[in-house]
């Protein structure tokens, strides 16, 4: 890997997420090394990769490179790879483009999309858990639509204008609301040529309420605010399977689309090499204690979504979202140089920021700790929280830039299908 | 296609760029059905791709969804097709979505690149026509760095950080300024670990001066600027092949490289049915009337690139740029309009309104009729003409903002490897 062991410790992060990032920033000017190992060349802004999904933004304002993030710290490199398979007896890693040593190891390896073991689901499933598969999406979408144009079977073409996203949490209703407003403002301008007010979307939850993570009342406005978009919300539905055109469900209940998008579930990415059962929890993630240091191995760590950290606040380990992530990447950044000085470690205490949903222009619902709001003033807090994380200045002004202008004008100007998914639909035609 | 015959004559425009779009703007609100079908659902601002292969633009902000192009307007369809076959003799063309009658047909599929029947370079080579070419040419400069960085062999990290342009026009002077920009401002700060200084931008030009088709006070002044940025000119050189490796030219120079660019040559983009041999000028385009009706065919048209009108000041047909495409388009929606109402038709007047191209930050070269400059100035009236004829106004501030950004940050952030074009890059290693 061309990466010159010098006198300093070596600390290697797998993943440019919140957590790998908090924690990069955290060490730089210290007397470490540091390694960040991603596969892609770019931090990825996930909470909003639904309005690149429905062409509300374009990547590049979501994303950040990853090599800007310590820009200026000599001690820092960054590779792009794959890591294949961690070796803690060695303490080392095993990548695509070669083995590397490590002192210290922090897993930052983020969560992927869960599909419980259905293969005929995933291989047919829509994800959106990153910016490739994000555009797939919009591509689809689009093409959908141009399909929908030029069939004269009705049948098909209701599925090609149907929508079903698996998934009450924030993901499922957000971009169930950016769909929805889509249908109403662009569709019939779009294509005046087509009955675009038989376009449907699902939204079906297997709990008994959306954003089941948050409070009842957000819950309940959620619900509402969708219904009024338009939105066909399920709730009680468990989704079994997805042929590429019917979606099945453990009832009678099915549904024709050539869409299914799975946000139904998330499990954390783990690596060879440290999967033995003992440290594995829940959701395939990984046992840590209060100093993020996974069960057995001192000098490994993990951060975020992939880190299983169980208190009393939280059994079953922090939520899956960006806050916990950036508040153990940080804490790790003061602990690693702890440990390094011979320190006692400082514990991990999460600090609850709340959580919130957008559904729509208006529209969004926020669980502060002692304060549950919604609607209009919401959505501008949803907006201003947003902002403030993405990362990079630019990134900001283009999004605001966007925002302003999709606000004014209601309008989506990425519509635009640059790498065609699935040109040809012809599942229908049988 | 599903698209309903009215009493109203049928136009079909084959390509939504400069011509296409101006001429269908043309035609809104008259009596006559407008048909446009492209193969993309968007335009593309073609001046500006180089940009997006340099990382300083995303592809939305120079593309523009061709469903806005008129939009409220009932008689307008878009049809998202490949043009397979022009029958004239039945007034009808075969798509990839099925056959289209038409009472007047415009061709304005402009021009795609020339390899000139070279298939070893057509193979090995980057184009930079297309949005997706210019995003894999993104990609790749993108992976040179980060495969350059694992290898030790010094042969194979100079190829990898060699970049050979060839074609002294516009577009080949613009992408090696932007090179030599990025080399500069970005590649010490992104890639300390790696000696940029050995990064070499070689542009590569046939003829005796870089844009020729512009002054000798325009060549000169830009080849001084390139000097200045560190780019390596290459007059008088003509390339004759390139394995993926190795660039051949006539003479024993050669070039080891990873990546050649060809921006050398372009040709008309000709559908079949209308390629006999007597319609067919230079370089693949059709020649046509001072009404830009092709030759033999009084219900077909042709404009922009694709269309080779021969007059005293233009012998060869104009310049295959924007203007004169734009200008054909607006004539020709209204001489449509005065065949249809049996009145005589306007013969096209080229209006030259000049020529420029820039170099980098500061630096442009601009041809006006009777005014020509070098320099700033030239630089500021270059982004000002390239933002005014940019379609979409969200489109003018985002570009707009990333531009202040890249100038005052010496910065471009697009530098994202989103789809990578080859990953592990092995060519070398034999």
């Amino acid at each position: 890997m061309n990466i010159p062991r010098t006198s300093a410790p070596r600390i290697v992060i797998i993943g440019g997420g919140f957590g790998g990032i908090a924690l990069a920033q955290k060490l730089s000017k210290k007397e470490v090394q540091v390694v960040l190992i991603d596969k892609n060349n770019y931090h990825t802004f996930q909470p909003l990769l639904y309005q690149v999904s429905t062409g509300g933004l374009e990547p590049d304002s979501i994303a950040y490179p990853l090599r800007k993030v310590l820009i200026g710290y000599d001690n820092f490199f960054f590779r792009l790879a794959e890591v294949k398979k961690i070796l803690p007896e060695s303490k080392s890693i095993k990548t695509s483009i070669g083995e590397l040593t490590y002192d210290y190891l922090v897993l930052a390896t983020g969560s992927e999309t869960n599909f419980y073991g259905n293969t005929e689901l995933e291989k047919n499933a829509m994800a959106m858990k990153s910016i490739p598969q994000s555009l797939n999406l919009r591509s689809l979408i689009l093409e959908n639509f141009e399909q929908a144009l030029l069939t004269d079977d009705y049948h098909e073409r209701d599925a090609l204008m149907n929508f079903v996203i698996v998934g009450g949490g924030p993901t499922g209703v957000e971009l169930a609301g950016a769909l929805a407003e889509i249908k109403k403002g662009i569709l019939p301008k779009d294509y005046p040529d087509l009955d675009t007010r038989k376009a449907q979307i699902n939204l079906v939850q297997g709990s008994d309420r959306l954003l089941d993570a948050m409070s009842e009342q957000a819950s309940t406005k959620a619900e509402e605010f969708l219904e009024k978009l338009g939105v066909q919300v399920w709730k009680n539905v468990r989704v079994t399977g997805y042929n590429g055109k019917t979606v099945t469900t453990k009832t009678d209940l099915t549904f024709e689309t050539a869409t299914l998008v799975w946000a139904a579930g998330v499990k954390g990415a783990t690596i060879r090499g440290l999967d033995a059962e003992e440290i594995i929890a829940r959701g395939n993630r990984l046992n840590v204690n209060e100093f993020n240091q996974v069960m057995g191995f001192p000098e490994i760590f993990a951060i975020g979504d992939i880190a299983c950290m169980q208190t009393d606040e939280n059994p079953k380990g922090h939520p899956m979202m960006a806050q916990p992530a950036i508040q153990q990447g940080k804490l790790l950044g003061e602990n690693l140089v702890r440990l390094i000085d011979g320190k006692d470690l400082e514990p991990f205490v999460y600090r609850d920021k709340g959580s919130m949903a957008t559904v729509g222009r208006n529209k969004a619902v926020c669980d502060l700790k002692n304060f549950k709001f919604q609607g209009v003033f919401a959505w501008f807090v949803w907006m201003f929280v947003h902002l403030f994380f993405l990362i990079g200045f630019r990134n900001r002004v283009v999004v605001f830039v966007n925002w302003v202008y999709n606000y004014i004008k209601f309008d989506r100007e990425a519509r635009l299908i640059i790498r065609p998914y699935r040109r040809n639909y012809s599942q229908f035609k049988d």
